[in-house]
């Protein structure tokens, strides 16, 4: 291990990222701490003044506090972010460490900077000039982060934790600007975030990874493939996201029978990708054989299509039908057109996020146009139409036709975000600054991880002066780096 | 792996899927998007028309739409359906993709299937002859698929998954006819289903496998067993399982105290459970070492057995009581009860769910039929009575003593349904066209996933080229399979 | 395997806990049987009586059950405890049987007998001599546990499973007296435990510790770190850990704002606290390399040290500035701390809790005092600082710089009855009586546990032979065993 690391010293790359790493994170958890202090309060339902709210406004109980309608949905959309993601991102054979703690890392700057972005947007308090929070926006920032872990998916392995970080500034910027075109100009719905989360963060990575583009990765086909443990771990991340996609989906969503519908038009979407993901992934080989590949990604296409049409009156047969289309187009992406983009477009794509967030959430804003467009008052009743469709205040003049139209140009605009802003943050990420690394060592963790030997490979003896020595060693690395500090 | 199939070609036993696994899926998927076309519609709470349905009813806000109150436990369930079953069942060393792959399969058509056979017997509404589905339909679909669940541990690893498919749409349809039998005709209280889950599955799957026997399964010994990783994984699935028992035990039991005290019976049980059952374990080896079998099956088998009483006063100490023996008789059928079954009964239970669902279920089943004779007004109070024991309308005059009588009648009821069910469905799955695997291939994932060469088996160069080729024949088989399409 | 053991009948040490283990293990679930009989019974909430209860004390809804407030929040704990605790546990190359059963078995004693050393503490009904309990009593009562859990890292892979029980049995009695102490008497608010839990569970265990040492651990140096698995298994926990956190801090606050308050501030506190344990991990390798101990361990300080505050008006600022600290700290100790307790303090820390339990909590503890003491109407408002400070009744005249002495005051009396009864406890569990492993053994799963054979290190017919042999003998065991009770 010791070596491996000497070896990148001599070798072309540096990924030497002792001096990057920390500076970034410290920068910037700094200048999160003083933004916080100048922006951000707790807001009413936070705030220790609520019992004096609740009066004023005759809120009759603490139960009405915001708290209790979203927390556990939060809950569930906190899983699917840091062991959802992150164990989806294990199946590599030797980048579990990279999978699970990157993502880990990306989340947790991602989610302070998306509570600054989505707060000057949509939560400014004009009089004081303060941003106010509660747990509405922290299911956002959680959303928010979601769009730059898609974007990883894309990169898995091939890039540094540095330029991760980058990616992860620029991705949550980007995401703020196009949710707030999206949301609060066009007016579009999206509780689910099939355009500003899925499409957005798909095509984010795709043009990313396209710019990025190393014609020489072969050299660390080796390590591009699973193990039987690794596809073990990565179906624990591709179960909790699958679980809780209803939540995803419902977090956000209208209080009383928007959230209820959202939550069973994504469960019943979800069940029915399952079956056709499983026929294509056994019609793909000669034996009828499964492939984890599919299970462990195309199942979960029918939330990421659900996204925005959760909360209308799709109805459940509605719903079936989207999952049943995606878990088809998902899984012959993964057999068709990952090959293919990589062969001819030069786009490497990890994880495939292609056929899992791209295709599928640009689908879903479609969907989502459709619905809204045959929205009719006797489905929805009228207040019910009002509410689900956001036709109040300015927008009350709305058709729910036009609202259909506004709806496909969102989908549209979160496209153009994620392609073009991918394509600047890929340039920028070219720089030879950032310590990624070489062609023969990408997908692989002992670039920026200690490794432990495996037992296994040595027998114990050997093994245990390696480990003293290895143990020595590192006191020995330990106290000289802290010495320098 | 290539070879392995061609050899399979040759062999006794054709294991290939290819048409009729596809074929099932896609049928069936499509008979559930018509038949929730015709029948399933959105139920009032889920319906946009709830603003008006509040109003209409005086219902004074959101928070009591249904779904605040029960979908923090469903996601719980779901929870245990998915990751709970399905990590539980990893535990085999080389049938972890089949595993948790097939569960992840039974539990997303089950709870299709389950949503309509349900609905017909309990939720149809007849002016519009629809069924209307809500927050606790999904709970209800889950819980029927746990008891196609239950059956699939007993059949682990010996059949194909489309034979799993047929176990499945069989054994939704014998659960909701017993359920019918039990809950309305003859209105027994199951709450957490210890008759018409565990019961009814653990003696279907049983019934099953003794249909099913295969001489010489010893063939396959070497696979029969687990490794160091495998017996973690499968951890995975038993704390899951253990720690959201309360929520399964509480989901759709009565509003307040109802769900309260089910949740606090059950995780007492289950606390109690854990001692005994590492008490008993610790008593079989000489020198008292602990059996990952015991500790990832025995502990559950007080959650079991609290199904039914969880929800009825069964006090403190009594719930503790029920885990004390559970934990005991559950370990003992590991260790006596299994070999027996197998040796002298013909029935292979590749999980033991004699000893975690079918014995503790009827238990539970007897449990609650005492606890209901012996229930009193004094210590229910008035109405406490009538609603827990829901001797309300045509069943007013009923007396604790008779519910009693008809809660053990239904135990018997779930039992039968089990027994009988499983041997007809039994004998369906001996035809020689379901591709189930020959003798000398059960416990194997080889059969039915494409599983990935493993890092530490071959050399890396040799492995690397070994990859290419395999990546290559892969590419070759897809493009030829889509163009076969 | 069966050799192995026999080695420790001729050995230095007897491991065997054939009699003690099974023995401890049913006096005591006896016991709390018993004394469960007698104490406790239903609070309100929880009794069949509630539907009188609620229309004598107007009532509402049953919405208004304490259940709704709090068990979402309880099974994200309840997970923390059996999979968080558990998971982290497992890092060891070959003890994660141990890590994750034993952690199983001490919960679940504990919380039983934390059910009652509570409940006489604080909720006797001195009328009626009972205790009623209710999801409060057990969201307090894996409260209970944490602290033993938290010892319990520090002894992992040193002590047996009966040494365990005894530590869990002192360790919950301890606790109790302290949190009276704390809570009551001096009137402390801890609803996240940076006190109660964190700080005592760390000196607790690291006083046992203390009393423990063993000057030749180093023979079985060899399994004392982890391999690639291990450290992804290990994440599991850890990130359940840390998503589940601001349920951790919140589940027993007050109503409406404080659980809002006390989630948010958690959820800020542990974001900051990833990028600094990132960056003081990556500047203490050569070549910036990150070390999966830190990740799995110091990017949860932050919550610890949350846990005081965390209902307080902190502001979001300061919970960042916590987490930045603690991230700092955290690392250090691992880097620096862990290696200078072992070499000159003779303090053998397995998992290092003084560094994310030990040190957080206490400065948990002194933040807490330091918050409590700057606390203004102004920023609380009035009823708001009276409900957060719990400055009622016979407190009223308390002042928050009064309230911030005792915090500090708090902090102390928790260190005290860590040290002072780790280091009791410790002089007990070392009489020869407790079949803890011999120096050569430590961090083996051999000692206690039935390990399977490793696929890998045998050739297949060998293996067979081997397994079969090995499934006989277990049958003899077994009944032999049988037969002997």
């Amino acid at each position: 291990m010791g070596n491996c690391c000497e070896g990148f010293y001599g070798g072309p790359k540096n990924t030497n990222v002792r001096l990057s790493l920390p500076i970034v994170c410290f920068v910037w958890e700094i200048a999160m701490i003083v933004l916080f202090g100048i922006f951000i309060r707790y807001d009413h339902e936070t705030d220790a003044h609520w019992s004096e709210f609740k009066q004023e406004h005759n809120i009759s109980s603490n139960i009405e506090n915001d708290f209790y309608y979203r927390y556990p949905s939060f809950q569930d959309v906190h899983v699917m972010i840091f062991v959802g993601f992150g164990f989806l991102m294990t199946f590599l054979k030797r980048y579990s460490f990279g999978g699970v703690g990157f993502n880990f890392l990306i989340a947790a700057f991602g989610l302070q900077w998306a509570l600054l972005m989505q707060g000057w947007f949509h939560f400014l308090d004009h009089e004081t000039g303060k941003i106010l929070i509660g747990v509405e926006n922290i299911i956002n920032a959680d959303f928010c982060c979601a769009g730059t872990l898609i974007a990883y998916g894309a990169l898995l392995g091939k890039v540094s934790p540095v330029q991760l970080l980058v990616v992860t500034l620029f991705g949550i910027t980007l995401y703020a600007v196009e949710e707030y075109i999206i949301l609060s100009l066009l007016h579009c719905r999206d509780a689910g975030g099939s355009m500003v989360i899925h499409a957005f963060g798909g095509y984010y990575g795709l043009a990313i990874s396209w710019v990025l583009y190393r014609p020489n990765l072969h050299k660390s086909q080796r390590l591009n493939g699973s193990v039987y443990n690794s596809d073990v771990f990565a179906m624990i991340g591709t179960l909790f996201l699958w679980m809780f996609w209803p939540s995803f989906n419902s977090a956000i969503a209208n209080h009383g029978d928007g959230q209820h519908r959202a939550a069973i038009n994504t469960y019943l979407s979800l069940a029915a990708c399952v079956l056709t993901a499983v026929a294509i992934s056994s019609l793909s080989q000669k034996t009828g054989k499964l492939d984890m590949v599919h299970i462990q990604n195309a199942t979960l296409a029918g939330g990421v299509a659900m996204g925005t049409s959760a909360e209308f009156m799709i109805s459940p047969y509605g719903s079936l039908i989207v999952g049943f289309f995606c878990g088809i187009i998902s899984t012959f992406g993964y057999l068709l057109v990952t090959p293919f983009l990589e062969k001819y477009l030069k786009i490497q794509d990890t994880c495939g996020i292609h056929n899992l967030h791209a295709v599928p959430g640009m689908l879903g804003g479609f969907v989502g146009a459709i619905v809204a467009a045959t929205a009719t008052e006797s489905v929805y009743g009228k207040q019910g139409l009002i509410d689900t469709l956001g036709l109040q205040g300015e927008f009350a003049s709305r058709s729910p036709s036009t609202q259909g139209g506004y709806q496909a140009a969102g989908t549209c605009v979160a496209i153009v975000f994620g392609v073009v802003g991918g394509i600047l943050v890929g340039l920028i990420l070219k720089l030879p600054i950032w310590g990624d690394a070489p062609d023969d060592n990408c997908f692989d963790d002992e670039v920026y991880w200690e490794v432990p030997e495996d037992e296994e490979s040595i027998p114990p003896v050997l093994e245990y002066n390696n480990h003293m020595n290895h143990k020595n060693q590192d006191l020995g690395e330990s106290n000289f780096s802290v010495e320098q500090i």
